[in-house]
């Protein structure tokens, strides 16, 4: 099963650093991939796991900034794995997704452990969401799988102190806090707020393997300026910025 | 058992409006209680239970905004009870403490329901915090009761889609929302930066019985701002000036 060539745009992430085939009708990735690569402090010669990669935004957005990375990508949807191959090819990076299901686990990964997981887990609870018009968007923003299996399975994948990064909705801290509990630790939580002084439309959530330091909820990461000329189309903050343009870390707090 | 007059000062609160006896050595109210009094959505005639009450200190600010409620306190150390009597007489406000463990589902007001709660708990979870010198204050800073068993008593007490608001600190967010599961729904959580672009040092949860809205993770409340002049002698912002000067509400978002 595979997308016919009509059926994708090739859209450039990073101002062009990497390029990415997408369906057109299906799930799109928008900035949450990017900065959820963005913020996750990994290192030249670390093994990473991209859980539920899709066509592979996050994983390739990492390798920008960190060539060195080893990436595996772990995606339920055989046309999305199938698109993600490709995008690694294309751009020509250490990057290999695997047919698999989140949920389970990661028995499809079975023996594999790494020092960091990443994850754009489905933004809505399954049933509390009008299903999308496509079945693989439909699939990549509604939940089969509960959160706190995406967790188990990250979990299970760490290795000792590893890290795991997810971004999500607001609304699913609880859930997300009640999947980290007595299997990750030393969690923080980083608010994304499109503009100073607004509510947050998404989080990214650090947590630590075997880590024992207390919750930690941050200041809100502005996303957008209003009442400056950033030199770019969206008045990015210049943290933001600095990720788009250079392929920077995340200033983590 | 008692404090003796020696022992006790008498502090202005709400800029006068109401005075507080509160022992030298033992706990000390600062602004939290203020900040839980003027965060509840309280209307005259309307039953509260300010759960942990201390001396008083945010029952008799929350009586100062709505004079028409008729506030109820619960308090499991008798000579704060007792001073917490002292304070609702010397106010002349519609304040009955009673003493009673706020970790058995009050049982000390059993059959008595609320239409909101208010608690502003002990912040450093059992031996976590190094023992204060002052056994009252160590009480009242130290927890006996875990978390969830203050919101369970909570939910207990609450009338069918009543308001339970806490003030904590942001490192028991995870176990804040995790004694909510199953018990108070429609949470909302306010963080209390310090200042603007600083991470949170208090949060006041909202939850509500038989609510059912998604979890909100607001922007921050900021209490100083450096910037300006306010005429006031800690900068505090116009919003946390207004609960301060005028015992207005909290903005709630």
């Amino acid at each position: 099963m595979s997308f016919a060539a009509d059926e994708l745009t090739r859209d450039a992430f990073l101002r062009g650093r990497i390029w990415l085939y997408q369906p057109k009708l299906g799930y799109r990735a928008g900035i949450d991939p990017v900065l959820l690569a963005a913020a996750a402090p990994v290192r030249d010669g670390q093994e990473v796991l991209d859980l539920g990669c899709g066509a592979g935004a996050a994983a390739l957005c990492l390798l920008a900034r960190v060539p060195g990375a080893r990436v595996t990508g772990l995606e339920i949807q055989p046309e999305y794995c199938e698109l993600a191959e490709r995008n690694a090819r294309e751009n020509g990076v250490d990057f290999h997704p695997v047919l698999g299901d989140a949920g389970d686990g990661g028995r499809a990964l079975a023996g594999r452990n790494f020092d960091h997981v990443i994850t754009n887990p489905p933004y809505y609870r399954a049933g509390a969401h009008t299903l999308a018009s496509d079945a693989g968007r439909q699939r990549a923003l509604g939940e089969q799988v509960p959160l706190a299996d995406w967790i188990a399975t990250a979990a299970k994948r760490l290795k000792p102190r590893g890290y795991l990064h997810m971004i999500q909705r607001p609304d699913r801290v609880p859930d997300m806090l009640a999947g980290c509990a007595g299997r990750l630790g030393s969690l923080e939580l980083l608010p994304l707020a499109p503009r100073a002084g607004r509510a947050p439309e998404l989080v990214i959530l650090r947590a630590r393997k075997d880590g024992r330091a207390a919750f930690r909820l941050h200041a809100p990461l502005v996303l957008h300026q209003d009442d400056m000329h950033l030199g770019n189309g969206k008045n990015y903050s210049p943290a933001i910025l600095a990720v788009q343009r250079d392929a920077a870390a995340l200033p983590w707090p």
